[in-house]
């Protein structure tokens, strides 16, 4: 016999108590109830069964830790501290018993130790065909958001996290199925099931970062959309990306470009910002590096040519027309 | 030529800018920065197509008022002011343009009407054969929330809008097709397609309210929702839920029951609530009737009857198993 609604809220409310004293009214009434200190931010994002994930190698406590990590990324990309999230499934009812508590469960544990109340949601069910969806909004506090308009110029161009890793994954999940997980890539393809937002960066970086945005959808993506934001020229060089052996074996392996994994592969959940060199030279944290500058002008260049050439955009956009 | 998500976004940004200064970062960071006084409200919900809408009877406009509206009403229900909303929609690429812009033209709207800025948000593909998803976020304020929980002995039981005409409104379109739209039930049929929440009662009730909940799922499931939330036995009169002449009118056309509707159809969004009697005789109110008495023990009852009877729970719940 299937839990009705009414049952799985009461399930989820007990499996993910609220992990401080900031909500007033969690789970269970119209709405939920909680104070803020600050400035508040909120996002969302959605993973699509088929697009964004497969549970074909992907566990549903991977898609709940990626639901809940993808966001943890975008708060972050602001400095700013997460707070609280709801969480909306869609899902035939017949999938709910083999998804819902493992999926809870992989989300709860990120949530715990990033601080964050799981504070409503909702459940809905589909027909037996439709993919699963799973939107996770996700609030957070800060005292100064930090933009991705603010670079100026002779800022260094920071990046915080692997790129490529996540695309590598990937490919190697397509090609070998779950069995890659203890593989000879298995940091590869864990960076796509269990990719980790770079959280612990934001207190270190705060004070000091000029502008600021998540990796999401590939590096030149996104190098574009801080140049375009902050109206300035931003000149990288590729060969301070600091690509890992493991990538460069696996895209050996696979025949494959590792430098276009790291440009265009999206879902690496770096945080790539600005700041002024003094300051960068200061900070100790792992995965950090320094690719590039900022200058006067417009465009994303590959610096170390000559002539230097425009970097093309590329992306990994949700959207494009099949 | 398709638009990609990109394209999306920013058309989306140009068609709802915010609609006052609360918003210091809305849509195209990655993420929204808004101010908040008083103590903070969240609520969401999803709407699922083929399951909450058809678009062989609704318009996409009315998709998108529907998405607002029944979450103003979760707002509402809390006894606080609407503010900040965040949208996610999941559909095949080829469905976007014929969709998305009626979707936030009439969420659009609603949103104005309720000093409502849309901060947010995400738009995700989804296989050609998949269902439209629709998930939206919406954040309140409040000085004084008012929960399921807080109904006191004697407590007059009150109702503000109209039960059951969403499902004839369902019932007529399922029948009749969007034709319904202008025949003699057409009331009937706007309450299932635009629905409206009782956000402007807030203003008038939050002083006075012990308890409140929004009637979505039915009232008699929402009466056992205040009982058990609040541990009270609630004696109601049907007699006095003041179903109107086209509801009945609508039943004895297609065969049904009007009572049947109006304590098992849902999708009603009107208020329930108890205050003390001299509060509600105060209360100028459209649509306002006084349904029940709040009494020691638990458990819903007809009142009117000897001996009097337990009402049945019954209730819509959106994930009953097929």
């Amino acid at each position: 016999m299937s839990k009705t609604e009414q049952q799985w809220i009461e399930a989820i409310s007990g499996w993910v108590p609220p992990t401080d004293t900031s909500v007033l009214v969690g789970i269970g009434d119209d709405a939920a109830v909680f104070e803020s200190r600050g400035l508040n931010v909120a996002t969302t994002d959605t993973l699509v069964e088929g697009v964004h994930f497969d549970l074909s190698y992907c566990l549903p406590e991977e898609v709940g830790h990626k639901a809940l990590a993808v966001n943890l990324s975008d708060i972050a990309a602001m400095a700013a501290r997460p707070s609280q999230a709801l969480i909306s499934l869609v899902l035939p009812a017949a999938r709910a018993e083999s998804f819902v508590p493992g999926f809870y469960a992989g989300l709860s544990i990120l949530a715990r130790e990033n601080g964050v109340n799981i504070i409503g949601g909702n459940l809905s069910r589909a027909s037996v065909t439709a993919p699963m969806v799973v939107s996770v909004t996700l609030l957070g506090e800060t005292e100064r958001p930090v933009l991705r308009s603010g670079a100026k110029v002779g800022d260094v161009v920071f990046l915080i996290g692997d790129v490529g890793c996540a695309a590598a994954g990937l490919a190697l999940l397509r090609s070998e199925g779950r069995k890659a997980i203890g593989g000879p890539f298995k940091d590869l393809v864990r960076a796509q099931l269990r990719p980790e937002a770079q959280t612990s960066a934001v207190p270190l970086i705060e004070a000091a970062a000029h502008a600021l945005i998540d990796v999401s959808d590939g590096l030149a993506s996104e190098l574009y959309h801080l140049s375009e934001g902050s109206r300035m020229a931003f000149e990288i060089d590729t060969t301070h990306l600091g690509l890992g052996s493991d990538l460069l074996s696996a895209a050996q392996v696979l025949g494959q470009d590792p430098l276009h994994w790291a440009l265009y592969g999206g879902e690496d959940y770096a945080l790539l910002g600005t700041a002024p060199a003094e300051a960068v030279a200061q900070w100790r944290i792992p995965g950090l590096k320094t690719i590039g500058t900022v200058r006067q002008g417009q465009g994303v260049w590959i610096g170390s040519t000559t002539p230097r050439k425009r970097l093309a955009r590329g992306g990994h956009d949700h959207f494009e027309a099949p």
